[in-house]
């Protein structure tokens, strides 16, 4: 496992999500790895965000993660199709969520750890198809896939100019 | 506009969602309410939901909204083919989440008063398809669709055995 996540390696002024950014202190702060050709985040959600029935995860928590580990996975497959390592100190690669979709499964059981998982589908230019799975011990809970889009480079001082489509 | 939301209508064993149950006393109390063919839920999001990019709304949240007022418009329009009212007192009606597509169309402000709309485009069997909208002023943020199924009324007493794919 690397020692960095993904999320880490965000510019300061993208790293405020209340999913995954290290600069909200309120936030869950979601970790995600790049473990060969896949990405794996780890999450046990506190017994407050039930779903309707209890003992359930309620479905935003499970759109957030995988909104949150897609948009690090998207980047961190275009670090790795640059050959480069996630936060190696050069121009950081950030991606925000064009469209997701997310199947559901199972129920989601609570306060047990999920696993998310990313494999990429397909990096073409800005756009990154992310293929998702959030698992609970042996069971599948949902499936998803995402579109991310690339900011610009220079979206890093100029936000509100170049973020096409933002759910982060 | 109806004096009851479609959420307080729903079985006290189904109303602990973290977005909209009123039993979670932590929980978000999204209120959605059927006005003609339409429904709609107004929801003003605590700074604390920034996006990665502060006074944007986190991904999560935007899915959550739609997630939340997707599933109480399946019930509504369920109500509504039977001629009944939401909140008869008779069996209640509650459907959960199968599928829910989520498109980011404009990063979403924070702190303004969103706006989440939905239309039925199908409601077959326990089957409901319903498109959602969600707006800050003029501004189209996010639109989804959602498919959601119906519990089985047995379920009310049971729902481990009969909640086919649920997020809620």
């Amino acid at each position: 496992m690397p020692t960095h996540a993904i999320q880490d390696a965000y510019p300061p002024e993208f790293a405020h999500c209340y999913g995954c950014g290290a600069r909200n202190p309120h936030g869950h702060h979601l970790k995600s790895y790049l473990v060969g050709d896949e990405t794996v985040a780890r999450f046990t959600s506190d017994l407050r965000y039930s779903g309707g029935v209890p003992d359930h995860v309620y479905g935003g928590m499970i759109a957030s993660l995988l909104d949150c580990h897609g948009a690090a996975s998207a980047a961190a497959y275009a670090y790795q199709k640059e050959g480069r390592q996630v936060g190696d100190g050069s121009q950081p690669i950030r991606f925000v969520t064009a469209s997701l979709k997310v199947d559901f499964k199972q129920p989601t059981p609570l306060g047990v750890e999920l696993v998310i998982k990313g494999r990429l589908r397909s990096l073409e230019g800005r756009k990154a198809w992310v293929d998702l799975v959030l698992t609970a011990g042996e069971l599948t809970c949902a499936v998803g896939e995402m579109l991310a889009i690339r900011l610009q480079d220079h979206a890093h001082s100029c936000p509100e100019l170049t973020v096409p489509a933002s759910s982060e």
